[in-house]
């Protein structure tokens, strides 16, 4: 039975619950407000994603979004979903294979592709999809909390 | 002389102008704002970043910033200081190696260590720090625009 923390949005699941080939994914599309808040909570103000008439004179033709935007996507899917609140976050490759334009409905989606019993680690296959467009690729690497880690964890009151 | 893009915060430099040991940063201290900003634009919401009361209870003891708030930092100083606007950013590899504290100031720098002449891409080595201590480490890939291609695209009128 998964632990659930009180918040509905979120799921947690803990190492002894893990197993070969789960998946979770998160999906949203991507907006021009959007692509503005990311360039300023970053600092990456790059006017390939902010000025059109610069985007218009690269090989994309127009503006596209932060190719980290998507990571940070993948990021909510580990964070919020599988594993999920308690989990700890230790490496993530991503090879940016083709662009999102703004606008574009992004899936960022993680299958469980190993497990490490002694060291309570579990390593996902990590992509982002526009449709059927593969636009980034990696994996990532996580540290789950045992049964009972997970329980002090979300432990309310 | 490297190409400027009209904004003078971002500096642009084509293919032939990178020499191995050239390096850039980017750096701000993180704030709660920040941080409820990337997790509204991102989608994670995990409570780790969010809930005092959650974080309390795992191994970090309080709040952190998301590992991928710096990585979006990297992708900052790549997409507007080293190489800069013109360049395509192919890849990025990413090992969270220590919590970022809300308050923290972090600083995220790239090093060219690599050029591949034939394809015109470069690899950099990318961190981030607070102080002295190492946060997040791993590499970059990027494509970086011949001198005639930047020149096309830093055009203005």
């Amino acid at each position: 039975m998964p632990q659930t923390y009180s918040d509905e949005r979120l799921t947690s699941y803990c190492f002894e619950e893990l197993e070969l080939g789960m998946q979770a994914e998160y999906r949203r599309p991507v907006t021009e407000v959007d692509v503005a808040q990311f360039a300023d909570v970053s600092g990456d103000i790059n006017p390939l994603h902010l000025d059109p008439d610069f985007a218009a004179r690269t090989m994309f033709g127009e503006k596209i979004v932060h190719g980290m935007y998507g990571a940070g996507m993948i990021s909510a899917v580990i964070g919020t979903r599988l594993p999920g609140p308690g989990c700890v976050y230790l490496g993530q490759s991503l090879r940016f294979v083709a662009p999102v334009h703004i606008g574009d409905e992004v899936v960022a989606s993680v299958l469980l592709v190993e497990l490490f019993p002694e060291k309570h680690r579990a390593r996902l296959e990590t992509q982002c999809h526009v449709g059927e467009i593969l636009v980034i690729t990696g994996e990532a690497l996580v540290l789950v909390p045992t049964g009972a880690e997970l329980e002090t964890i979300s432990a309310t009151g």
